[in-house]
């Protein structure tokens, strides 16, 4: 399976970010892809007063683009995530994913909001205006069972859990850490969080710009199921595609149990019923 | 709260290993230490050969050696862990806790025995000999609430999650990586999950002895609640205390909410009753 991490920045141009967006979609599709990924709030700033305003709902403008990028690339596309306003007026952080006909397969709403207040560091309170999604979301491709979530979300093992238990060998996450946390925690997790579930974990970020009113991390990067970086970017825009061999995923499972090891008689992790 | 990290090699001669462990923790006395911690099965060859055959119950001599030590330096002690035997002959590997009057304090059994199989690295089957625990151990002490858990039982991000949701600040860990999976998870696995409970944690190791049946991986250490490696041994014997500011803690769980933003409405882990 070849994954394509699209590290690209968002500007204030909307239609701009989209458009680029397209073409490095199709960039994807010419290096041989089959899924392309989108980085956290790709249409738009990262930004707390701009997200009602860049906000559409399901089967927007962007929404429809990114099916089309889909469809005429003949890839599956993770949609990186856009503010989605619903027909109550929520705002969310939302991941929408499309086969390579360009059918919505799977959403993600981001369920922990970002919402940090570090001494002589980063602060930013998300929830001040993106409403959180309750599911956990994981979805069937041709390839493997994924499982999808967004940046802050990837912070709880619980989680991340979940979406391992419920099939998921590849954990996609578009995601924006910052020049705080990103140095301290980034790759640290996806390669915790990759040994612990003993699958591949992706993150996908936007480009650093730091003159953005968010500078985010970048290092968009994948990770192998034994925890070995598999891939790396640094902080500059760029498109690449990735390689991997789910039959890894199996290998790693069955030398070093930690699945099928888990003391389910002493201890659960479960999903709630709404 | 001063801890005291023993990372210390077993021979084949029990009383030997004991009266090196006695040594080692007036040692901590000496340099300072409130806690003194041995590394996992400090008395016996870490061997499912040795394990019956070195096997005391609860109240045997080397149990009342750690608990002299600890009343005699008057500070506590983490008994790292030895084969114990219960009365219907089962074989554990078990860690005894001693306040500093001598008393027993917390017990744990470890709970996910090692079975692994990597190929061209290491196999190992400790589910041949030993039975494994049921319980989740955490203990009050003088200076915060701590959990317990011994090595394998670490690789489960569930135990780690329960200990810490039941107030437990510092997660101590006896625990002997080896030389296939020490390089590669060890230091990961003690920062990632000091970020996801906002906790320190200790790993102590036994020192490398090549020529040993067991190569222990070493590199015993401390982790801060921000992930940061307060301090790492290398391979070698060595006896170090480390201070940990506590109120790290709370300062880490205001500033990033990992622990509070936890969406327990959606997700539960929960310990079973027996």
């Amino acid at each position: 399976m070849k994954l394509g991490l699209i590290q690209m920045g968002a500007t204030l141009d909307k239609q701009d970010n989209v458009a680029r967006a397209a073409a490095h979609v199709a960039e994807c599709k010419a290096q041989g892809a089959d899924i392309a990924i989108l980085p956290e709030i790709f249409n738009a700033p990262y930004s707390n007063e701009y997200f009602a305003e860049y906000a559409e709902p399901q089967g927007g403008p962007t929404w429809q683009a990114l099916s089309r990028m889909a469809q005429e690339n003949q890839l599956w596309l993770v949609g990186g995530s856009i503010p989605e306003v619903d027909e109550a007026g929520k705002v969310y952080n939302t991941s929408f994913v499309f086969d390579s006909q360009g059918r919505q397969v799977a959403r993600h709403r981001k369920m922990h909001l970002f919402d940090i207040d570090v001494k002589g560091g980063q602060s930013f309170r998300e929830s001040a205006t993106f409403t959180p999604g309750n599911e956990v979301t994981v979805f069937e491709t041709p390839w493997c069972k994924m499982g999808l979530c967004i940046c802050f979300d990837f912070r709880f093992p619980e989680l991340a859990r979940l979406m391992v238990l419920q099939g998921a060998k590849v954990l996609v996450v578009p995601a924006a850490f910052n020049m705080t946390t990103g140095p301290a925690h980034w790759e640290l997790m996806f390669r915790q969080r990759a040994v612990d579930g003993q699958c591949y974990t992706v993150g996908v970020a936007p480009a650093r710009d730091e003159k953005g009113c968010y500078v985010s991390y970048g290092n968009s990067m994948v990770v192998s199921p034994w925890g070995d970086v598999v891939w790396r970017a640094d902080e500059k825009p760029q498109v690449h595609v990735v390689e991997v061999d789910l039959d890894r995923v199996e290998e790693v499972r069955q030398q070093l149990p930690l699945l099928s090891a888990r003391r389910t008689d002493v201890y659960t992790v479960e999903q709630k019923q709404p």
